[in-house]
């Protein structure tokens, strides 16, 4: 059985235990969802529909990548379906032959006005749009990861792993000077190496800029890694996966607020990795890490951590909020990212990606605190 | 008054005339909305609020962004709200002091079970969430180009078109030699000549793939322009409009077949363009090449062009399709791109910007097919 039928195969399970007899997924450039990559294989524009009865129906954008990654039991171009949603949906009802009065869910990210165009044209349905459904039961199968999402991950961490050496000696020997010879390289680099690319684009901001939680622009052709505090953060993505860390590099001689910065986020980093296991709750582990910060006077302004997989941000959350409810699982691999941002000092975050398994915890990454 | 002053105007005239006391706008990572960065000038995730009595309120994930680049009456970091949305907008209702009972408005992009909590949290107010209201009048008002974007699109048209005439010469003296050499010449140069990047991932298809009319992945380490036909689709995004244009290459000898679709591409191309006038149908350009296309027997699989600026794709739609009601009009600025995809042949795609103004129509870039 195929990697794909057996991921399918959990759906079909939870869609007759639900009375469910059809869902629908959309990845479009509007809304992406890549579980249908996980779902089949087809890493573009498509809507995916499920049966009941063990059948899924592909109707991609591109008929001719379908035939070249899809593992599904059917596929129909979306032209025949005059490439609109609800013709297709109405097409799928069709093919399968869904009996009238059947329950049938759509994404739960669909707009309302659609909502209420599916509603009309599928009279004869129950129409589920709902948080807490199917889609939400794919985003939480996604968060355990299985043995080939593993190996995908231990493979895409070793190169990056590659590439942070090969940046620090690029930077130490200052071939890279600028946040674009940088952020290029990475892509040049990961290419090479057999990586689809990056997973988001490349944030490299050096000392004058590093103190935005997202540099804007991403990168530009300024210095990096100069006197001061520089923040490198990418991800490489593989077979759809990716990685996600960050480097902070800090050039000397630095201020005392900016040693503090770096020890203050090596330190939370420590904190939170050291209380990583089986059974925690993110929450947790995000509130002591804030709870670090505030008796050292800092705020930590984002979440601590989120998982990875064919999206940079996915389930679970790591993060100090009381509707915070995701607890560690063998099988999660997800970030740890704390970071410190001064609009005069500079910013520091250090992050890495974290495999927990049966038999314990593993860093993937070996993003650092590079002093230069 | 600001640029960004004068665009709200717009829509505090039309809020009072239909009755609106408060629209809320939201540009996160699931929905992406650059009108937030067209009426205020903060390009990075935010809720924004408008009272109709014309103030715009701010609710940045960043507030040190904000004070760089916002212009508006008043800046609530999201912190403030717990960043949570729900929060932010009873939020906004108490900062504005809206009486109860007003109408207002939420994107139409909102989910369904979104809208729910927003309705719940707002039983006071009358909530609408609709197509055809504010956001889709923003979008209508967006493919009107004022003369600040036009300035822009002017300067961003001319980098292009050096980069265009550089990557014909690093292509002919065989420097660029794969996909990756292409794209990542383009990011490089393109951020050398002061562009805050690419406005989509390039996508540089060599003859064994161009027959995808997106390339997956975007480009890899293979060989680019070698004997067949090779696509590169691009556009550089300047203040945060972005240019999009195509050029096929074609290295010889090439087949009768592979010769016929660069011929019958740049003749859609030109019947294209001769169509193009102030007050035509877009529907009407795109039947005409798709009329053209067939009397050849070839298919093009997808529409013929589409407006472009803060977003890579944006309204006016050039598709020859019955709910197509899109006209052209002095200010707007599109791209036609006619292409064709064999699976055997390859594909070709000619792909350039055009400015429509008073006096005429412009071919902003300098796209082509160029042959090898």
């Amino acid at each position: 059985m195929s990697i794909y039928l057996k991921r399918r195969e959990k759906l079909y399970d939870y869609m007759a235990e639900e009375g469910i007899v059809m869902v629908m997924f959309e990845d479009t450039e509007k809304r992406r969802d890549p579980s249908i990559r996980w779902m089949t294989g087809h890493p573009g524009d498509a809507m995916l529909f499920l049966y009941v009865d063990k059948q899924a129906l592909l109707v991609p954008w591109d008929s001719n990548m379908a035939s070249r990654f899809a593992d599904v039991d059917r596929v129909i171009a979306y032209a025949e379906f005059e490439r609109r949603p609800i013709m297709a949906i109405q097409g799928a009802v069709e093919y399968f032959k869904i009996p009238f009065g059947s329950r049938m869910e759509i994404p739960s990210e669909t707009p309302y006005p659609l909502f209420l165009r599916y509603v009309e044209a599928l009279t004869d349905f129950d129409v589920l749009c709902r948080n807490g459904g199917i889609h939400q039961e794919v985003e939480a199968l996604r968060t355990i990861k299985d043995a080939e999402e593993i190996q995908l991950y231990r493979n895409v961490s070793a190169i990056t792993n590659d590439l942070i050496d090969l940046l620090e000696e690029g930077i130490r020997s200052e071939v890279l000077k600028t946040e674009g010879d940088v952020a290029l390289f990475i892509e040049a680099e990961s290419r090479r190496r057999g990586c689809e690319g990056t997973g988001f684009e490349t944030l490299a901001a050096g000392p004058d800029r590093s103190f935005g939680i997202h540099a804007f622009p991403a990168y530009t052709a300024e210095p990096f890694a100069t006197k001061g505090l520089s923040i490198l953060d990418f991800g490489l993505k593989y077979k759809g996966y990716t990685t996600d860390v960050t480097l902070t590099f800090g050039r000397g001689p630095l201020s005392r607020a900016q040693e503090r910065l770096l020890l203050l986020t090596e330190r939370a980093y420590r904190i939170a990795l050291a209380m990583v296991e089986d059974g925690m709750a993110t929450k947790t582990i995000s509130a002591a890490v804030d709870v670090f910060f505030s008796t050292s006077k800092k705020t930590m302004p984002h979440a601590l951590g989120h998982g990875i997989g064919l999206e940079a941000h996915e389930a679970p959350v790591l993060r100090n909020r009381t509707d915070n409810t995701w607890v560690l699982k063998p099988g999660m691999i997800f970030t740890l990212e704390p970071g410190l941002y001064d609009s005069v000092h500079g910013g520091c975050r250090l992050e890495n990606d974290i495999l927990l398994t049966e038999s314990g915890m593993e860093v993937l990454t070996k993003a650092r605190i590079i002093r230069l």
